[in-house]
Protein backbone atom coordinates (compact mmCIF):
# COMPACT_ATOMS: atom_id res chain seq x y z
CA UNK A 1 0.00 0.00 0.00
CA UNK A 2 2.95 2.29 0.22
CA UNK A 3 5.58 3.58 -1.97
CA UNK A 4 8.96 5.35 -0.95
CA UNK A 5 9.52 9.13 -2.00
CA UNK A 6 11.92 9.56 -4.28
CA UNK A 7 15.14 11.77 -3.18
CA UNK A 8 16.27 14.68 -5.28
CA UNK A 9 19.13 14.90 -6.92
CA UNK A 10 18.67 18.65 -8.09
CA UNK A 11 21.00 20.80 -5.76
CA UNK A 12 18.94 23.59 -7.82
CA UNK A 13 15.66 23.11 -6.83
CA UNK A 14 14.06 25.85 -4.85
CA UNK A 15 10.97 26.37 -3.41
CA UNK A 16 8.43 29.07 -3.20
CA UNK A 17 6.44 29.75 0.60
CA UNK A 18 3.30 30.94 0.64
CA UNK A 19 2.77 34.07 3.68
CA UNK A 20 -0.61 35.43 4.62
CA UNK A 21 -0.46 38.61 5.98
CA UNK A 22 -4.15 40.21 7.27
CA UNK A 23 -4.33 42.34 3.99
CA UNK A 24 -3.14 39.69 1.54
CA UNK A 25 -1.46 36.21 0.60
CA UNK A 26 1.91 36.82 -1.17
CA UNK A 27 4.02 33.96 -2.65
CA UNK A 28 7.98 34.64 -1.67
CA UNK A 29 10.40 33.37 -3.72
CA UNK A 30 14.07 34.49 -2.61
CA UNK A 31 16.12 32.89 -0.23
CA UNK A 32 16.89 36.07 2.11
CA UNK A 33 13.63 37.26 2.49
CA UNK A 34 12.67 33.60 3.24
CA UNK A 35 15.07 33.19 5.55
CA UNK A 36 14.36 36.84 7.38
CA UNK A 37 10.96 35.37 7.29
CA UNK A 38 11.62 31.79 8.88
CA UNK A 39 13.78 33.51 11.79
CA UNK A 40 11.41 36.53 12.44
CA UNK A 41 8.46 33.57 12.37
CA UNK A 42 10.11 32.62 15.60
CA UNK A 43 10.69 35.85 17.31
CA UNK A 44 11.67 39.80 16.64
CA UNK A 45 14.72 40.63 15.70
CA UNK A 46 17.02 44.01 15.16
CA UNK A 47 18.37 45.45 12.25
CA UNK A 48 21.98 43.43 13.45
CA UNK A 49 20.87 40.34 14.30
CA UNK A 50 19.34 40.00 10.35
CA UNK A 51 22.17 41.27 9.19
CA UNK A 52 24.23 38.50 10.84
CA UNK A 53 21.54 35.67 9.96
CA UNK A 54 21.39 36.37 6.73
CA UNK A 55 25.40 37.01 5.84
CA UNK A 56 24.57 39.76 3.50
CA UNK A 57 25.87 43.30 3.00
CA UNK A 58 23.92 45.95 5.16
CA UNK A 59 22.25 47.51 2.13
CA UNK A 60 21.15 44.53 0.84
CA UNK A 61 19.51 43.16 3.81
CA UNK A 62 18.14 47.24 4.21
CA UNK A 63 16.54 46.62 1.02
CA UNK A 64 15.35 43.45 1.48
CA UNK A 65 13.21 44.37 4.59
CA UNK A 66 11.98 47.74 3.29
CA UNK A 67 9.93 45.24 0.48
CA UNK A 68 8.83 43.19 3.48
CA UNK A 69 7.73 45.83 5.28
CA UNK A 70 6.17 47.64 2.01
CA UNK A 71 4.03 44.05 1.11
CA UNK A 72 2.68 43.98 4.50
CA UNK A 73 5.08 40.92 5.37
CA UNK A 74 6.71 42.61 8.26
CA UNK A 75 6.24 45.62 10.25
CA UNK A 76 9.25 47.84 12.66
CA UNK A 77 8.87 49.24 16.17
CA UNK A 78 11.60 50.89 17.75
CA UNK A 79 13.35 49.15 20.13
CA UNK A 80 12.19 50.24 23.50
CA UNK A 81 15.84 49.85 25.22
CA UNK A 82 17.63 52.15 22.40
CA UNK A 83 14.75 54.15 20.58
CA UNK A 84 17.15 54.68 17.85
CA UNK A 85 17.00 51.52 16.59
CA UNK A 86 14.27 49.40 15.27
CA UNK A 87 12.87 45.99 16.31
CA UNK A 88 11.91 43.82 13.24
CA UNK A 89 8.50 41.55 13.84
CA UNK A 90 6.58 38.97 11.52
CA UNK A 91 2.93 40.63 10.34
CA UNK A 92 1.93 37.04 8.31
CA UNK A 93 1.18 33.43 8.48
CA UNK A 94 3.29 30.72 6.94
CA UNK A 95 0.59 29.18 4.93
CA UNK A 96 2.11 26.67 2.89
CA UNK A 97 5.53 25.76 0.40
CA UNK A 98 5.63 25.06 -3.26
CA UNK A 99 8.61 23.36 -4.16
CA UNK A 100 10.05 24.36 -7.54
CA UNK A 101 11.63 20.60 -8.31
CA UNK A 102 8.83 17.87 -9.04
CA UNK A 103 11.37 15.24 -8.69
CA UNK A 104 10.98 14.74 -4.97
CA UNK A 105 7.78 12.40 -5.11
CA UNK A 106 6.46 8.89 -4.55
CA UNK A 107 5.12 7.26 -7.19
CA UNK A 108 1.44 8.63 -7.33
CA UNK A 109 0.48 5.83 -10.63
CA UNK A 110 1.95 2.96 -8.25
CA UNK A 111 0.49 4.23 -5.05
CA UNK A 112 -3.25 4.10 -6.44
CA UNK A 113 -2.79 1.32 -8.43
CA UNK A 114 -2.25 -0.38 -4.95
CA UNK A 115 -5.53 0.80 -3.30
CA UNK A 116 -7.82 -1.63 -2.24
CA UNK A 117 -11.36 -1.43 -2.26
CA UNK A 118 -12.84 -1.59 1.39
CA UNK A 119 -16.35 -1.93 2.13
CA UNK A 120 -16.16 -0.05 5.09
CA UNK A 121 -17.57 2.97 4.45
CA UNK A 122 -15.26 5.47 6.76
CA UNK A 123 -12.16 4.22 4.42
CA UNK A 124 -14.03 5.98 1.72
CA UNK A 125 -13.56 8.92 3.41
CA UNK A 126 -10.46 8.21 5.00
CA UNK A 127 -9.26 7.51 1.32
CA UNK A 128 -10.91 10.62 -0.11
CA UNK A 129 -8.20 12.52 2.69
CA UNK A 130 -5.78 10.80 1.26
CA UNK A 131 -6.07 10.90 -2.08
CA UNK A 132 -6.31 14.95 -1.44
CA UNK A 133 -2.86 14.93 0.55
CA UNK A 134 -1.23 13.03 -1.73
CA UNK A 135 -2.14 14.90 -4.82
CA UNK A 136 -0.86 18.42 -3.19
CA UNK A 137 2.30 15.95 -2.68
CA UNK A 138 2.70 14.91 -6.11
CA UNK A 139 2.50 18.71 -7.13
CA UNK A 140 5.22 19.71 -4.61
CA UNK A 141 2.86 21.36 -2.48
CA UNK A 142 3.20 21.65 1.41
CA UNK A 143 -0.33 22.36 2.70
CA UNK A 144 1.01 21.26 6.54
CA UNK A 145 0.20 24.55 8.06
CA UNK A 146 -3.52 24.84 6.71
CA UNK A 147 -4.30 21.76 7.63
CA UNK A 148 -3.20 22.22 11.40
CA UNK A 149 -4.88 25.78 11.16
CA UNK A 150 -7.92 23.33 10.21
CA UNK A 151 -7.97 21.13 12.77
CA UNK A 152 -7.09 23.97 15.63
CA UNK A 153 -10.67 25.32 14.49
CA UNK A 154 -12.41 21.64 14.62
CA UNK A 155 -10.81 20.99 18.14
CA UNK A 156 -11.95 24.08 19.63
CA UNK A 157 -15.45 23.44 18.21
CA UNK A 158 -15.45 19.94 19.91
CA UNK A 159 -13.79 20.55 22.90
CA UNK A 160 -16.70 20.93 25.33
CA UNK A 161 -17.45 17.82 24.65
CA UNK A 162 -14.27 16.00 26.07
CA UNK A 163 -14.34 18.19 28.95
CA UNK A 164 -13.51 16.15 32.13
CA UNK A 165 -13.39 17.07 36.18
CA UNK A 166 -9.61 15.92 35.79
CA UNK A 167 -6.83 15.10 34.04
CA UNK A 168 -7.73 11.26 34.02
CA UNK A 169 -11.73 11.79 32.65
CA UNK A 170 -10.34 14.14 29.99
CA UNK A 171 -8.19 12.01 28.60
CA UNK A 172 -10.68 8.74 28.84
CA UNK A 173 -13.27 11.04 26.85
CA UNK A 174 -10.53 11.61 24.33
CA UNK A 175 -9.95 8.14 23.54
CA UNK A 176 -13.69 7.65 23.51
CA UNK A 177 -14.24 10.65 21.03
CA UNK A 178 -11.50 9.01 18.50
CA UNK A 179 -12.64 5.74 18.94
CA UNK A 180 -16.55 6.19 18.07
CA UNK A 181 -15.41 8.91 15.34
CA UNK A 182 -13.43 6.44 13.74
CA UNK A 183 -10.59 8.45 13.79
CA UNK A 184 -8.26 5.59 15.23
CA UNK A 185 -7.32 3.48 18.88
CA UNK A 186 -6.09 6.29 21.45
CA UNK A 187 -3.36 5.02 24.48
CA UNK A 188 -1.78 7.17 26.70
CA UNK A 189 1.60 6.15 26.93
CA UNK A 190 3.01 8.73 29.68
CA UNK A 191 1.45 11.81 31.84
CA UNK A 192 4.31 14.29 32.26
CA UNK A 193 4.75 14.94 29.48
CA UNK A 194 1.61 14.31 28.22
CA UNK A 195 2.35 11.38 25.10
CA UNK A 196 0.06 9.51 23.38
CA UNK A 197 -0.22 6.77 20.62
CA UNK A 198 -2.74 6.75 17.63
CA UNK A 199 -2.96 3.40 15.91
CA UNK A 200 -5.08 3.26 12.60
CA UNK A 201 -4.74 7.12 12.44
CA UNK A 202 -7.41 8.49 10.03
CA UNK A 203 -5.13 11.16 8.83
CA UNK A 204 -2.03 8.54 8.13
CA UNK A 205 -2.74 5.49 7.77
CA UNK A 206 -1.91 3.70 4.62
CA UNK A 207 -0.21 7.45 3.36
CA UNK A 208 3.26 6.46 0.88
CA UNK A 209 6.32 6.72 3.57
CA UNK A 210 7.70 10.16 3.20
CA UNK A 211 9.92 10.16 6.13
CA UNK A 212 8.12 12.80 7.90
CA UNK A 213 5.37 13.26 10.34
CA UNK A 214 2.06 13.79 8.35
CA UNK A 215 -0.96 14.35 10.70
CA UNK A 216 -1.07 18.11 10.33
CA UNK A 217 -4.97 18.40 10.95
CA UNK A 218 -4.50 15.61 14.42
CA UNK A 219 -1.89 17.90 15.81
CA UNK A 220 -3.86 20.80 15.06
CA UNK A 221 -6.63 19.06 17.11
CA UNK A 222 -4.39 17.81 19.86
CA UNK A 223 -3.40 21.77 19.92
CA UNK A 224 -6.76 23.33 20.60
CA UNK A 225 -7.97 20.40 22.69
CA UNK A 226 -5.16 20.43 25.11
CA UNK A 227 -4.72 24.25 24.97
CA UNK A 228 -8.39 24.38 26.19
CA UNK A 229 -7.48 22.20 29.26
CA UNK A 230 -4.15 23.22 29.86
CA UNK A 231 -5.56 26.84 29.63
CA UNK A 232 -2.37 27.71 27.83
CA UNK A 233 -0.86 27.36 24.65
CA UNK A 234 0.33 24.42 24.03
CA UNK A 235 2.19 22.49 20.69
CA UNK A 236 2.09 19.22 19.71
CA UNK A 237 5.13 17.25 18.46
CA UNK A 238 4.32 14.39 16.12
CA UNK A 239 7.52 12.05 16.99
CA UNK A 240 6.29 8.91 14.79
CA UNK A 241 3.82 8.49 12.21
CA UNK A 242 2.61 5.61 9.44
CA UNK A 243 4.00 7.50 6.66
CA UNK A 244 7.63 7.29 8.68
CA UNK A 245 7.04 3.92 8.52
CA UNK A 246 5.68 3.66 12.46
CA UNK A 247 2.52 1.26 13.36
CA UNK A 248 1.62 3.90 15.12
CA UNK A 249 1.32 7.88 15.59
CA UNK A 250 3.09 9.41 18.64
CA UNK A 251 2.15 12.88 19.75
CA UNK A 252 3.69 14.65 22.40
CA UNK A 253 1.79 17.57 23.92
CA UNK A 254 4.64 20.04 25.13
CA UNK B 1 -24.71 26.90 9.36
CA UNK B 2 -24.10 29.23 6.36
CA UNK B 3 -22.05 32.47 5.64
CA UNK B 4 -22.49 34.88 2.82
CA UNK B 5 -18.96 35.50 0.97
CA UNK B 6 -17.86 39.31 1.42
CA UNK B 7 -17.55 41.12 -1.40
CA UNK B 8 -14.31 42.88 -2.53
CA UNK B 9 -14.23 46.65 -2.92
CA UNK B 10 -9.92 46.29 -4.17
CA UNK B 11 -9.83 47.10 -8.13
CA UNK B 12 -6.48 46.31 -7.54
CA UNK B 13 -6.43 42.47 -6.54
CA UNK B 14 -4.18 39.93 -8.04
CA UNK B 15 -4.19 36.60 -8.31
CA UNK B 16 -1.22 34.24 -8.04
CA UNK B 17 -1.72 31.22 -10.36
CA UNK B 18 -0.08 27.74 -10.20
CA UNK B 19 1.00 25.88 -12.92
CA UNK B 20 2.86 22.55 -12.91
CA UNK B 21 5.05 21.45 -15.50
CA UNK B 22 6.68 17.64 -15.43
CA UNK B 23 9.46 19.38 -14.50
CA UNK B 24 8.53 21.89 -11.95
CA UNK B 25 6.05 23.92 -9.89
CA UNK B 26 5.62 27.81 -11.12
CA UNK B 27 4.13 30.50 -9.67
CA UNK B 28 3.01 32.96 -12.53
CA UNK B 29 1.81 36.98 -11.48
CA UNK B 30 1.76 38.95 -14.39
CA UNK B 31 -1.39 39.70 -15.95
CA UNK B 32 -0.14 39.18 -19.74
CA UNK B 33 1.66 35.54 -18.78
CA UNK B 34 -1.23 34.14 -17.33
CA UNK B 35 -3.89 35.58 -20.16
CA UNK B 36 -1.69 33.68 -22.38
CA UNK B 37 -1.13 30.56 -20.13
CA UNK B 38 -5.17 30.26 -19.71
CA UNK B 39 -5.72 30.90 -23.11
CA UNK B 40 -3.24 28.08 -24.25
CA UNK B 41 -4.82 25.47 -21.70
CA UNK B 42 -7.94 25.49 -24.13
CA UNK B 43 -6.18 25.47 -27.49
CA UNK B 44 -2.82 25.94 -29.15
CA UNK B 45 -1.87 29.05 -30.49
CA UNK B 46 -0.39 30.85 -33.45
CA UNK B 47 2.10 33.61 -32.52
CA UNK B 48 -0.35 36.39 -34.33
CA UNK B 49 -3.27 34.82 -32.66
CA UNK B 50 -1.58 35.41 -29.01
CA UNK B 51 -0.67 39.16 -29.72
CA UNK B 52 -4.31 39.64 -30.33
CA UNK B 53 -5.56 38.04 -27.33
CA UNK B 54 -2.86 40.08 -25.24
CA UNK B 55 -3.40 43.63 -27.74
CA UNK B 56 0.44 44.16 -26.45
CA UNK B 57 3.78 44.96 -29.05
CA UNK B 58 4.67 42.07 -31.05
CA UNK B 59 8.35 42.06 -29.01
CA UNK B 60 6.70 42.14 -25.14
CA UNK B 61 4.68 39.37 -26.32
CA UNK B 62 7.83 37.54 -27.65
CA UNK B 63 9.46 38.08 -24.48
CA UNK B 64 6.57 36.91 -22.40
CA UNK B 65 6.57 33.53 -24.58
CA UNK B 66 10.36 33.12 -24.35
CA UNK B 67 10.38 33.42 -20.97
CA UNK B 68 7.42 30.75 -20.16
CA UNK B 69 9.19 28.56 -23.03
CA UNK B 70 12.53 28.86 -20.79
CA UNK B 71 10.52 28.11 -17.24
CA UNK B 72 8.71 24.69 -19.28
CA UNK B 73 5.65 25.90 -19.01
CA UNK B 74 5.04 26.22 -22.46
CA UNK B 75 6.40 24.90 -25.63
CA UNK B 76 6.62 25.96 -29.54
CA UNK B 77 6.45 23.79 -32.63
CA UNK B 78 6.55 24.51 -35.96
CA UNK B 79 3.21 25.26 -37.93
CA UNK B 80 3.04 21.97 -40.12
CA UNK B 81 1.32 23.91 -42.65
CA UNK B 82 3.24 27.06 -42.54
CA UNK B 83 7.12 26.23 -41.41
CA UNK B 84 8.27 29.65 -40.86
CA UNK B 85 5.26 29.97 -38.35
CA UNK B 86 5.43 28.87 -35.08
CA UNK B 87 2.59 27.02 -32.85
CA UNK B 88 2.50 27.64 -29.04
CA UNK B 89 0.71 25.07 -26.98
CA UNK B 90 1.10 24.90 -23.17
CA UNK B 91 3.16 22.30 -21.28
CA UNK B 92 1.72 22.14 -17.76
CA UNK B 93 -1.30 21.77 -15.60
CA UNK B 94 -3.08 24.60 -14.10
CA UNK B 95 -2.62 23.78 -10.16
CA UNK B 96 -4.88 26.41 -8.19
CA UNK B 97 -4.69 30.03 -7.72
CA UNK B 98 -3.65 32.02 -4.63
CA UNK B 99 -5.44 35.34 -4.64
CA UNK B 100 -3.38 38.16 -3.57
CA UNK B 101 -6.85 40.18 -2.07
CA UNK B 102 -7.55 38.88 1.35
CA UNK B 103 -11.06 40.88 1.39
CA UNK B 104 -13.43 38.48 -0.52
CA UNK B 105 -14.16 36.11 1.95
CA UNK B 106 -16.91 34.92 4.41
CA UNK B 107 -16.38 35.28 7.72
CA UNK B 108 -14.61 31.99 9.12
CA UNK B 109 -14.59 32.60 12.43
CA UNK B 110 -18.69 33.02 12.09
CA UNK B 111 -19.06 29.71 10.20
CA UNK B 112 -17.18 27.75 12.75
CA UNK B 113 -19.31 29.49 15.96
CA UNK B 114 -22.10 27.25 14.24
CA UNK B 115 -21.04 24.62 13.77
CA UNK B 116 -23.30 22.46 15.54
CA UNK B 117 -21.72 18.89 17.02
CA UNK B 118 -23.55 15.77 15.86
CA UNK B 119 -23.97 12.17 16.72
CA UNK B 120 -23.22 10.69 13.42
CA UNK B 121 -19.23 9.88 12.97
CA UNK B 122 -20.06 10.49 9.36
CA UNK B 123 -20.60 13.90 10.05
CA UNK B 124 -17.30 14.71 11.42
CA UNK B 125 -15.24 13.10 8.55
CA UNK B 126 -17.45 15.86 6.33
CA UNK B 127 -16.71 18.65 8.79
CA UNK B 128 -12.88 17.66 8.25
CA UNK B 129 -13.42 18.12 4.50
CA UNK B 130 -15.07 21.11 4.89
CA UNK B 131 -12.42 22.50 7.58
CA UNK B 132 -9.75 22.08 5.24
CA UNK B 133 -11.65 23.50 2.28
CA UNK B 134 -13.06 26.89 4.13
CA UNK B 135 -9.20 27.39 5.69
CA UNK B 136 -8.20 27.32 2.12
CA UNK B 137 -10.82 29.84 1.17
CA UNK B 138 -9.90 31.67 3.86
CA UNK B 139 -6.41 32.41 3.21
CA UNK B 140 -7.55 33.03 -0.61
CA UNK B 141 -6.56 29.85 -1.91
CA UNK B 142 -8.53 28.09 -5.05
CA UNK B 143 -7.38 24.42 -5.08
CA UNK B 144 -10.28 23.45 -7.12
CA UNK B 145 -7.95 21.56 -9.64
CA UNK B 146 -6.04 19.83 -7.30
CA UNK B 147 -9.32 18.44 -5.49
CA UNK B 148 -10.88 17.68 -8.83
CA UNK B 149 -7.38 15.37 -10.15
CA UNK B 150 -7.85 13.84 -6.55
CA UNK B 151 -11.71 13.24 -7.47
CA UNK B 152 -10.60 11.68 -10.91
CA UNK B 153 -7.86 9.29 -9.23
CA UNK B 154 -10.40 7.99 -6.86
CA UNK B 155 -13.07 7.43 -9.33
CA UNK B 156 -10.60 5.33 -11.65
CA UNK B 157 -9.98 3.26 -8.28
CA UNK B 158 -13.57 2.03 -7.77
CA UNK B 159 -15.05 2.11 -11.40
CA UNK B 160 -14.85 -1.68 -11.21
CA UNK B 161 -17.00 -1.78 -8.30
CA UNK B 162 -19.64 0.51 -10.59
CA UNK B 163 -19.51 -0.71 -14.15
CA UNK B 164 -22.96 -2.66 -14.76
CA UNK B 165 -24.58 -4.21 -18.25
CA UNK B 166 -26.11 -0.91 -19.40
CA UNK B 167 -26.53 2.56 -18.29
CA UNK B 168 -29.70 1.37 -16.06
CA UNK B 169 -27.78 -1.07 -13.88
CA UNK B 170 -24.17 1.62 -14.38
CA UNK B 171 -26.46 4.32 -12.59
CA UNK B 172 -28.35 2.01 -10.52
CA UNK B 173 -24.71 1.25 -8.92
CA UNK B 174 -23.69 4.54 -8.94
CA UNK B 175 -26.89 5.41 -6.86
CA UNK B 176 -26.29 2.33 -4.32
CA UNK B 177 -22.64 3.24 -4.45
CA UNK B 178 -23.00 7.11 -2.77
CA UNK B 179 -26.00 5.86 0.09
CA UNK B 180 -23.44 2.75 0.82
CA UNK B 181 -20.68 5.40 1.08
CA UNK B 182 -22.75 8.17 2.93
CA UNK B 183 -21.68 9.95 -0.22
CA UNK B 184 -25.32 11.43 -0.59
CA UNK B 185 -28.35 10.49 -2.30
CA UNK B 186 -28.24 10.00 -5.80
CA UNK B 187 -31.51 11.17 -8.66
CA UNK B 188 -30.90 10.41 -11.87
CA UNK B 189 -33.25 13.51 -13.82
CA UNK B 190 -32.25 12.90 -17.62
CA UNK B 191 -30.65 9.96 -19.77
CA UNK B 192 -29.57 12.77 -22.87
CA UNK B 193 -27.92 14.20 -21.38
CA UNK B 194 -27.21 12.36 -18.27
CA UNK B 195 -28.08 14.92 -15.44
CA UNK B 196 -28.04 13.84 -12.13
CA UNK B 197 -29.27 15.56 -8.79
CA UNK B 198 -27.02 14.65 -5.40
CA UNK B 199 -28.89 15.56 -2.30
CA UNK B 200 -27.02 15.68 1.46
CA UNK B 201 -23.70 15.77 -0.76
CA UNK B 202 -21.14 14.68 1.53
CA UNK B 203 -18.80 17.43 -0.17
CA UNK B 204 -21.02 20.62 -0.26
CA UNK B 205 -23.72 19.94 2.13
CA UNK B 206 -23.30 23.11 5.16
CA UNK B 207 -20.53 24.77 3.17
CA UNK B 208 -20.99 28.72 3.47
CA UNK B 209 -23.05 29.99 0.77
CA UNK B 210 -19.73 31.43 -1.86
CA UNK B 211 -21.87 31.52 -4.67
CA UNK B 212 -19.95 28.91 -7.21
CA UNK B 213 -20.29 25.25 -7.43
CA UNK B 214 -17.95 24.12 -4.91
CA UNK B 215 -18.09 19.93 -5.67
CA UNK B 216 -14.50 19.79 -7.38
CA UNK B 217 -13.74 16.38 -5.90
CA UNK B 218 -17.11 15.26 -6.55
CA UNK B 219 -17.51 16.33 -10.20
CA UNK B 220 -13.76 14.38 -10.99
CA UNK B 221 -15.21 11.39 -9.07
CA UNK B 222 -18.10 11.57 -11.77
CA UNK B 223 -15.49 12.61 -14.90
CA UNK B 224 -13.63 9.30 -13.78
CA UNK B 225 -16.10 6.70 -13.80
CA UNK B 226 -18.61 8.29 -17.09
CA UNK B 227 -15.60 8.70 -18.87
CA UNK B 228 -14.41 5.06 -18.07
CA UNK B 229 -18.08 3.84 -18.83
CA UNK B 230 -19.01 5.92 -22.02
CA UNK B 231 -15.32 5.29 -23.39
CA UNK B 232 -14.69 9.09 -24.23
CA UNK B 233 -13.48 11.56 -22.21
CA UNK B 234 -16.53 13.66 -20.73
CA UNK B 235 -16.59 16.58 -18.72
CA UNK B 236 -19.17 16.99 -15.33
CA UNK B 237 -20.49 20.80 -15.55
CA UNK B 238 -21.96 21.59 -11.60
CA UNK B 239 -24.67 23.38 -11.96
CA UNK B 240 -26.28 23.72 -8.88
CA UNK B 241 -24.95 23.39 -5.41
CA UNK B 242 -25.07 24.03 -1.35
CA UNK B 243 -22.47 26.31 -1.95
CA UNK B 244 -24.74 28.39 -4.24
CA UNK B 245 -27.22 28.58 -2.03
CA UNK B 246 -29.31 25.63 -3.31
CA UNK B 247 -30.75 22.19 -2.12
CA UNK B 248 -28.65 19.76 -4.11
CA UNK B 249 -25.74 19.79 -6.48
CA UNK B 250 -26.77 18.94 -9.56
CA UNK B 251 -24.66 17.29 -12.31
CA UNK B 252 -24.71 17.60 -15.93
CA UNK B 253 -22.27 14.52 -17.70
CA UNK B 254 -21.37 15.95 -20.94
Amino acid sequence: MTGTKKSSNNKNSQSYKIFSSKKHVDVVKGQVKVKILDALCKKNMSFNEIVELTGKAKPTVSQHLSELVTNGLIVSIKDPNDKRRKIFSINAEFLGELSSDNEAKFDIEEYFSNISNSSDPFDFYRLILRAVRTEFWNDGINIDPILHKAGIRVGKVFYNELQGEDLESFLGNIEKFWEEKHLGRVEVKTLDPIVICVYDCFECKDLPEIGEPACSFDSGLLDAIFSKYLDKDVTTIETTCFAMGDECCTFVIN
